[in-house]
């Protein structure tokens, strides 16, 4: 096993400078001064290229094929990691390098004329940028293709969840944007015929974060290994064994913070619950995007937006903020925090409508790649898709489709995950309840062990040992069956089991 | 130039690792949660064995053997800069492998070890492994002499201050030493015979903090390219062009915090000042830590204790802490901040005292390097060493010879550089003054604009492009000259001009 563990090595450097990469993502957004930026792209991109080119080299290479005669004498794990090793190589090796720089390079011009563009809604300011970026993305989507035997798109959605394909999620997003119009219509009317009391801030920063500090003691959050700190986006970050959040707080909406640190801290759970054994090892990884998605959204729509979470939540947040009468009830606490609106901003979507936007840009995307959608014909398909599936039309391009950073930043393939995630949340909920029928009663009291215990045992410590088919398909029973989703949907807002 | 250009890039990348680290090294003692210590050891040592590989690498070796032939090419920064990787090389290589590695097990060993043994002043504890530490150190001594053609001693000193040589120092400390202590027999009969009123707290934390930021601004620290934070122990780090200090409040005693924070700051402008066309070069870095002190104790000690300063500083003081009374006058704080003990301990030391201390080290570390110091004779050589020089005895070893980290994690060969960073402020601020004949009451103001821009011109902007002779002759008209700080402080602590 002289190779194979002499690949380990290998590995565990490429790891350090991800790890490395990954504390200083973090640090730029919440901590770097802002005139260090021109000096941190550098260092960022010096690392970057470097971890590239070890992953690309020829001695790598070699001993990946070497370790093919160890195969016999490798346990499971460390087939496994194998494989990802040569996933990730594959990947890395797929593209030349001069279209990967000259894909950074667009790249961060889009970007910045994306950041111009939106405010103004002036889409043909970054039209021309865009089409360059995804004429970039093209060939390189065409280069993986090739070496992957997968279709371009495919090959791109591969990078963000090994093993997606279009083939998979075709069905899952049409029978979804089916469903959807006549249920919403019923949702809508039924929360129309509820009364909605407003609650009144001002909510106070102090006790926002002592709030959100005490959610993610809640759930299990450990912060001897991971932080909660503050940026302009949230996000979960840092590295291997030192997890940190981020939020933003708002002194005239609690709930958008709230939600969301407990959305982060549902990432969080998973990085910090990985195989410790395998940190700094590809296996040891998550999964893919669609998993942690999954993890996220378990956590923040489905125990936390639920009626027992809520139960024991109402009592904090009127002592915290001292609310009092009608209001600040559990009963219009939760009608605020299940309200489902057709709205034009993706992020702050609802869990029954938020499928809707990743379907127009799953859609979207397919044909701006394939270029059947050519990019001056975007802004009209944009609006007249989110009509078509959502009943909404934007009034302009800064909340239609300059409205998310993805394309912009060259990022195709993406989206399809957010909603494969909340879909694999439901799923893994149910299996979760199955296991631990106490588990809704625990939440009532704020105790999360039970489902983190069956979360970290199914999912978090399994890495990246099984595909996300097998993964799930091992925690649930079965592969992704997205029945179980809109079953979840009908119970909690319509009552119906 | 194409050799030359391939080197260039090949250091950028080395200085992207190291950039990486230190911002690294900055996250681990302001924010990283504890729990991530161990996986954090693996990210910074795997960078810098990566560091390590590329430095020592054939490759490089090759391009610099290579680039003499272009040598004629070269304008004088760029054969600086090549000089410079080539030093950075030659250390680099001259120890093996094995012994790098062997060394920093036990370095990590030994300073764990000590850890523990320091605050029960319990050096046979720590013993054996200081003294396979200093086995270790010197074997690694000679291998750079042998390569470099010098002494061991001065191999190891040439790490941390390149060209600086025992020849060199031994003189001017044999000559502090002789002056000290008649000296300081005067200035103690002298302040002994001065009203001292006590000065009493407590100092709250958040107007401590104010009170940093704005002596921080008035020096001129450039808050869009760093920062002020908190640490256990205060330091200079983060990278280029983001460079970031941190202090520790202590309720009762703001000044030293805010000395503390001058300290620092004095670093922090050099770091900042260094030339940004060599960012990312061997060049473009602090000339050493002799130089380095300077900068720091220029600002702390000649700029911030003087009375000019002073006499800016007390109004403020007073505001900050609600102070009324003759303890807050202008005199009585100045003799609180020029106070001169005969202490124990190094980092508490006043500047007169201070190169005592450093010269006790300085002896006693050659002795330990070439035997003729037994580890086990350290502790009595130390007490008696620091009678003889100071006219103080160590009761017990915490506040003997355990109470420095540097032995303990390897580091021979730094201590000389406190001192002669001290004199060289000295110098560095009289050729300041000749030059801008209205400096001082520029600092009565509160006004640092001329001396930072004489510094800057004269010493930041330079980088390593000159030795540091060199650059202290071409900014003061002469090479280092000792008696320029034994006349500051003749003028300080006893009004001889």
């Amino acid at each position: 096993m002289k190779t194979y563990r002499e690949l380990e090595l290998r590995f565990a450097r490429l790891a350090d400078l991800s790890a490395a990469l990954a504390v200083l993502g973090w640090d730029e957004r919440t901590m770097m001064p802002a005139g260090a930026s021109p000096a941190r792209a550098e260092t960022t991109a010096g690392l970057r290229v470097l971890s590239h080119e070890l992953l690309t080299g020829n001695e790598l290479g070699d001993l990946l094929d070497a370790a093919d005669a160890e195969h016999n004498q490798l346990d499971d794990w460390q087939r496994a990691n194998l494989h990802e090793m040569r996933w990730q190589r594959l990947h890395a090796t797929a593209v030349p390098a001069d279209l990967v720089h000259a894909l950074a390079l667009i790249e961060s011009k889009t970007e910045m004329a994306w950041r111009a563009a939106k405010p103004n809604s002036d889409f043909p300011a970054v039209r021309p940028l865009l089409e360059e970026t995804i004429k970039l993305v093209r060939e390189s989507a065409v280069a993986k293709a090739e070496l992957l035997g997968l279709s371009p798109y495919d090959a791109l959605m591969d990078q963000y969840d090994p093993g997606l394909r279009t083939a998979f999620v075709d069905p899952i997003f049409d029978a979804y944007a089916a469903f959807l119009p006549a249920f919403l219509e019923r949702v809508l009317a039924k929360q129309a015929s509820e009364e909605l009391l407003p609650i009144e801030g001002p909510f106070a920063l102090d006790k926002q974060r002592a709030l959100a500090l005490e959610a993610m003691r809640a759930v299990g959050f450990d912060f001897n290994r991971g932080r909660l700190d503050e940026s302009l986006h949230p996000f979960c970050g840092g590295a291997p064994g030192d997890v940190r959040i981020t939020t933003r707080y708002d002194e005239h909406d609690f709930a958008r913070s709230l939600m969301g640190v407990l959305h982060e801290t549902g990432h969080a759970m998973y990085e910090l619950g990985l195989p410790e054994s395998w940190r700094r090892q590809p296996v040891g990884e998550a999964r893919g995007m669609t998993v942690h998605e999954s993890q996220s959204l378990l956590v923040e729509m489905q125990a936390c937006r639920g009626a027992e979470f809520l139960s024991w939540l109402t009592p904090q947040l009127r002592d915290a903020f001292g609310g009092e009468g009608p209001a600040w009830s559990e009963t219009n606490l939760r009608r605020h925090l299940t309200r489902v609106r057709r709205s034009l901003i993706r992020v702050d979507a609802d869990e029954v409508t938020y499928p809707a936007h990743v379907i127009l840009r799953y859609r979207l995307e397919r044909g701006l790649l394939s270029g059947d959608l050519p990019v001056a014909d975007l802004p009209e398909a944009w609006n007249h898709g989110l009509d078509a599936l959502l009943g909404v039309r934007p009034p302009d391009d800064r909340r239609g489709c300059l409205q998310d950073i993805h394309w912009y930043a060259a990022t195709f393939g993406y989206f399809a995950t957010y909603s494969l995630g909340a879909m694999t949340a439901a799923q893994l909920f149910a299996a979760a309840e199955a296991a631990e029928p106490n588990l809704r009663a625990d939440l009532a009291r704020g105790d999360f062990r039970r489902l983190m215990g069956w979360l970290g045992r199914n999912v978090h410590a399994q890495g990246r040992r099984y595909s996300t088919e097998e993964l799930v398909t091992r925690a649930t029973g079965r592969a992704l069956d997205p029945t179980i989703f809109q079953a979840h949907l009908q119970r909690r807002y319509l009552d119906e089991a």
